[in-house]
């Protein structure tokens, strides 16, 4: 059951803005605006068209808080399906909570995290993985995560799946029928199309799963740890990567003060370099304690650099590789040599012969951060790395845990349904998994829901959505 | 000349939010929104009303980078008087750069500073104290703050300043009329009607001028240099200070590493709490330094609180106190004596009867900043040095110094205006004073401007407004 409360929050980002908006929804938003609200002109907001602006003043009791702009949305043309109103006033901090709390005076209540979209969903003008994607769209800081959310919010995968669950749905129903009729022996559904449906739904899970690990990436950016000393030049390395695409650096602090996160948009795909200690053998404690956290940061890493100095002596650059050599799973992790500062050296190629422990699948590049010598065939490599080719442009990716949880769990289920249909396992039982694999996909699409799972979900979106 | 290009901003505060706005105003605001624009209804944008909004998709050469809403206000009913379109798009920077970018590539430029009220101003939507007073109304942290920013938006004193200077305007016209017929010894301007009404702008302008003192410490804040060893208690105080009030503590690193400020309201005004060294003679070159500045910085306050704890020797005590005697100045600054920690010692009166250079203007206090002992009574002392009662609930209060700056100037032309009604001077003179006065009056207001003035004073405005 919808609260049938009527909330109230500021949507625009903290701090001073020109204008901030404050944001009412419910079903007494029109009643409360009119309270707090004077328009220019003398006709009143209850009488006045859903989807039309309004210049006027918001009072407290008399006292004048802010000229402002009203926007009018009424049931269920709006965001939330509710009546709801936007009031765009001057961006003050001061202001946007003196707003607040007139509102409140005046019956509202202040939104949970999320509420808005929660009440959209709960109203019906979203299914749960589309309202999901509104929180990942406010989140999103690169060209891919962008677009996987919009896509996502905009029906992406859940139409397709709501479709194929629709259908299944209908076989159930037909299926259940001929278990009450189960003495007489008939078969209502159709086998051969249920083993349609079936593989139609398992090859559109099975896409959807593999895409996940694409999806992970792009929305939470791909973890690539640095290797090197202090000197070695890697903020200049990563100051370089960055010219290269005029994107955004920002600076992380990592759970301990020197481990440091440089956020990077190369090609519309998020880099988190991991800047770590240089590691080389050592009997110091402390020094081992650096050592073992390096360790650990490059464990995380689905990208490995390691970058040394082309000046500095064979054995030094080798100690480097072969411990990484040690610590590296080349089945998920992929290996980045570096050899920078190649501008100082006459014969980069006397170190690539000399360099112990790589294998074939490793990639060896020749830079200058300095000079920006072959930076763009370290981003190329890094691109490569993350394996944009695997997935079609137009293919629909997961990028939600929760989903790829609940598609695996489908297509565990659907992968029964269609190992019984093939050997002709009582109905009862092929029932039963059809119901299963209903429940996971009902999930994804919210058809299926708990206060907890939404509680889960809409804990974590911004105050205000 | 207003430049006829559009231009666009986001008006939001920077950051993530749920939803930000990016402002579009020119001629060609529709017809660029139209471009760029694809409403889900299929009526053309260019084809819909004013004051209405509208659900659809912004899209980049087919790409679609947002669902939003557009709000549609046309000429001269918006904000700036011209075309406008605000697009309420989702809050990631990201896609509000993109909508930017998109709004860019299709024939708008990017907005300078203030550049919206600007237009409105240029326009005639506004003059210019209301034009600056957006600005002060954007930053406004404080009630009092807030009040005169917005009192002044809503036309405040420019609007009476307007009409005198409209109808002095009459009579310098009657007077230059006299002047034409200088040789007919003619009188068209009733001397004693010009008299009345010098007296009226007279009063007026000494009113304003005087509220400036009060102005300035409500937009600026009441600097209050706290002087005291570390271990004095001044966090405590500070925080016992905010507890009274529920207001807000921010940490503003001063121009050295060793002065703070803390910013809290009291009362709906701003006190701006620095934090200085404690003072004594010392023949230490460091310390002395050190000591140096904190002269300096008392200096500067309107207000020094001297801090000393009850339990310390009574020697210590008159030290610090000498030392301030010696540099504050009682006709400009209020000097607060705090004595501290009185929960630790039995008879506080002792102190009084002992402390040496106390005068009769100075405020003595015995208070525990950890027990919250008396801590109204010295927030009442603190709003009591403001004297907020010199001026009226109200009263118009000017908090712009270039307003100010005018008005003193618009003063004095007045007072020889006045002089010269009196003592009868040549009509030519009394031509030349009133023109002055007209001047600046017409400084404030705007109808006399140069485009630096302008220049200077949006330059200082946030982007989107």
């Amino acid at each position: 059951m919808i609260d049938q409360s009527t909330i109230c929050a500021i949507s625009t980002a903290p701090g001073n803005g020109a204008i901030a908006i404050v944001r009412l929804s419910g079903e007494h938003a029109l009643d409360i605006c009119e309270k707090v609200f004077t328009p220019v002109k003398s006709k009143k907001i209850s009488e006045q068209k859903a989807n039309t602006v309004h210049f006027g003043t918001i009072q407290d009791e008399g006292e004048i808080i802010d000229e402002v702009l009203v926007s009018l949305f009424k049931a269920p043309h709006s965001y939330t399906g509710e009546n709801s109103v936007e009031i765009a006033c001057h961006g003050a901090p001061f202001i946007q909570h003196r707003i607040l709390q007139t509102l409140i005076k005046n019956g509202a209540r202040t939104a949970n995290p999320g509420e808005f979209t929660q009440r959209a969903f709960l109203n019906g003008k979203m299914d749960l993985s589309q309202a999901e994607a509104v929180a990942d769209l406010i989140a999103s800081n690169s060209a891919a995560a962008h677009k996987v959310a919009l896509q996502q919010m905009r029906g992406g995968f859940s139409s397709e799946i709501a479709g194929l669950r629709e259908r299944l749905l209908n076989f159930i129903s037909l299926i259940e029928l001929e278990l009450d009729f189960s003495e007489e022996d008939v078969e209502f559904a159709d086998r051969t199309q249920l083993t349609k449906l079936v593989n139609e739904i398992k090859s559109l899970i099975e896409k959807l799963v593999n895409s996940f690990e694409l999806g992970n990436v792009i929305k939470n950016g791909v973890p690539v740890a640095i290797v090197g000393n202090t000197n070695v030049g890697k903020s200049t390395l990563l100051n370089a990567l960055l010219n290269e695409d005029r994107a955004i650096v920002s600076d992380i602090e990592g759970t301990t003060r020197d481990v440091i996160e440089d956020t990077i948009n190369l090609g519309g795909i998020t880099f988190r370099f991991i800047d770590t200690a240089g590691i080389r053998t050592t009997k110091d404690r402390i020094e081992s304690m650096g050592i073992e956290r390096t360790y650990s940061k490059m464990k995380q890493a689905q990208i490995v650099m390691l970058l040394v100095d082309a000046d500095r002596d064979m054995d030094r650059i080798n100690e480097s590789l072969v411990s990484v050599n040690k610590t590296i799973d080349r089945n998920s992790q992929h290996l980045v040599v570096c050899i920078n500062k190649i501008d100082l050296i006459e014969n980069p190629q006397e170190i690539a012969k000399n360099l112990i422990g790589m294998q074939a699948e490793d990639k060896l590049l020749f830079i200058s951060a300095k000079q920006k010598q072959n930076i763009d065939a370290l981003t190329a490599e890094l691109l490569k790395s993350v394996n944009m080719n695997k997935v079609n442009e137009q293919d629909v990716i997961v990028t939600n845990i929760r989903h790829f949880e609940a598609l695996k769990n489908a297509l565990g289920s659907i992968d029964r349904v269609n190992d019984g249909l093939q050997t002709q396992i009582p109905t009862d039982f092929l029932a039963q998994d059809i119901r299963e694999c209903l429940h996971f996909l009902g999930e994804i699409t919210g058809d299926i829901s708990t206060d907890e799972v939404l509680g889960n979900i809409f804990k974590n979106f911004c105050i205000g959505k």
